[in-house]
């Protein structure tokens, strides 16, 4: 029996697309905003500075250890609200399908948004679905564009970054990037090996009900890893960065497939950790409050901003060398989110 | 001479990223929000309603008579806000590159985006940009997110059409479709002959002014083109339409082209207009209203809610006859936006 898969007509905006949405998405997206089928969805007034973010998902391959794109998608872009210390309030969800994309798949991607809307508690309120013709696409692309609300009180900026301030990561990194390219060219690194993809306001939010004013920086090592991320902010705060490479959480399974495959897990992505620069007095603290999050279990101080070299990272080396750590030029590894 | 082109360096998020979107792109959006590049803008609090809406464009050709992709992205965002009422606030802009696009290209795209930003006084705050390899895109999709406010006292929805409403269209019908049409199939006809896309918040926003509580229904006809739309509209409202095919303005190009081409202009796409559903007694203010704007001068009343076909549109033709206005199934046209 032949598969049912996506055609043209599902993205010509007349019966056939409304027949998908209904039929196929809307099961997984419960909010009322949503299912008006309007082009916009209507938000109750606010109190609070917005924070407003998009990103677009093209991941290769589309399903891999501990997640697929639809999962990336929602934690990606609610990721992005929560580094500016916003509370997500709701996504949009922009579809472009490929004909021929397997409904099957559209379904399981669709499953994955839902669950991981649910246990966010952040509702995709608006979406857009086109279909672009074989060969024009490469299956499903997503785009997620995010609304979240900050607290008045909370500034959280690379202009609040200070010398002294300690430089904290919320778990082991590389862990996304050795897993897409594992599974990409068919390598079997172990079954403990997945996508650390998942969704960090709540921890954002308990960590700043905690120390309000001493979280400085944050930002979330995505493509380029915790290496390029690191690199940027040093640069824009114009500030050296020193890392000690033995305190930086790795995971045994990614360190060894990493030596295996001559990879670096600095510049690996990671879709579910967060950089942390916080005032030198609160680190202790901020560290004890990470771990009691699933997310933060392995968190970890892993430098401090100062040194000879504004606006660079050193890495001081397990051998007791030190070594610049330089932002990535171009992709060792693309289609990496 | 090689012409310059997109490279999959360009979409890892390095080096190569960031000096693609300093030199070519934040050139033509100056926002400083945007340009603070972190992973989310922040806007100040608001007062009102927010309205959030999501749109990806995935047309063929990218560049057509009237216009380009980048232009469509941002007209049709605004105006998707501008239908629920709101005054738009601000765009985010999420580009899919295809290896191998002209960076010429590139620049002219995001020299309309910009343009139709300032134009419309609505700037691009957040952004994203990722590559795909030759092959797995078409040159360039792009996806806008907006979000506007929505003043107290505004209710647009089709709960709230009643029997005797007027119908009315911002202008002539169709063009937008036909224009990609001969444009992807090298059919010339005519320079007359082009795309309508425009922003119309600013006329929305003024005939609220005029007439704050008696405009009931508003929905751009894009995909489907006036008649998908007005048999959603009818379908959602519960209410019998009924359209005069006299009234309905037509370009006299679009008409000779539909003509020749076998097309009916009622089920083609439109980038720039909009139904109005008013009350009776406003109809003729809203018209006059409609008219003084550049976007407006062709404004039409084309007919009215009521009628012995609840939930269906029926089309009073030049013959003196009268045809059931079915929402279109399929996609005779892909890729229209």
């Amino acid at each position: 029996m032949q598969k049912k898969t996506i055609t043209l007509d599902h993205g010509s905006g007349g019966v056939a697309s409304q027949e998908l949405i209904t039929s196929l998405m809307l099961n997984h997206l419960p909010d009322p905003r949503l299912h008006r089928l309007e082009d916009a969805a209507l938000l109750p007034a606010q109190n609070g500075r917005l924070a407003f973010s998009t990103d677009s998902y093209v991941v290769d391959p589309i399903f891999f250890p501990g997640g697929n794109i639809g999962e990336l998608a929602v934690n990606g872009t609610i990721n992005d609200l929560a580094m500016q210390g916003a509370s997500p309030l709701c996504l949009s969800l922009g579809l472009i399908l490929e004909e021929g994309l397997p409904l099957d798949d559209l379904e399981t991607i669709m499953a994955a948004i839902g669950a991981c809307c649910e246990a966010a508690g952040v509702p995709v309120v608006t979406g857009d679905t086109k279909v672009v013709p074989r060969g024009k696409g490469d299956r499903i692309f997503i785009n997620t564009s995010g609304i979240g609300v900050v607290a008045d009180g909370v500034h959280i900026g690379t202009d609040r970054i200070r010398e002294g301030d300690a430089i904290l990561v919320s778990g082991p990194v590389g862990d996304h990037g050795l897993t897409i390219l594992a599974a990409r060219e068919g390598i079997d690194l172990g079954r403990e090996l997945q996508s650390d993809t998942c969704a960090l306001h709540r921890l954002v939010q308990d960590l700043l009900a905690e120390i309000p004013a001493g979280l400085h920086g944050l930002r979330d090592p995505t493509r380029g890893g915790l290496a390029t991320t690191l690199a940027e902010m040093a640069r824009a705060a114009g500030l050296g960065f020193e890392i000690r490479e033995e305190d930086i959480p790795l995971q045994g399974v990614t360190r060894a497939g990493c030596e295996l495959l001559g990879l670096d897990p600095l510049y690996l992505a990671n879709e579910g950790k967060c950089i942390l620069i916080v005032e030198a007095a609160a680190a202790e603290a901020a560290v004890v409050r990470l771990r009691a999050h699933t997310q933060g279990r392995q968190a970890a101080c892993i430098g401090r901003v100062g040194g000879s070299s504004p606006g660079r990272v050193i890495l001081r080396t397990r051998a007791g060398g030190s070594r610049l750590l330089e932002p990535l030029f171009g992709d060792p590894l693309p289609r990496i989110c």
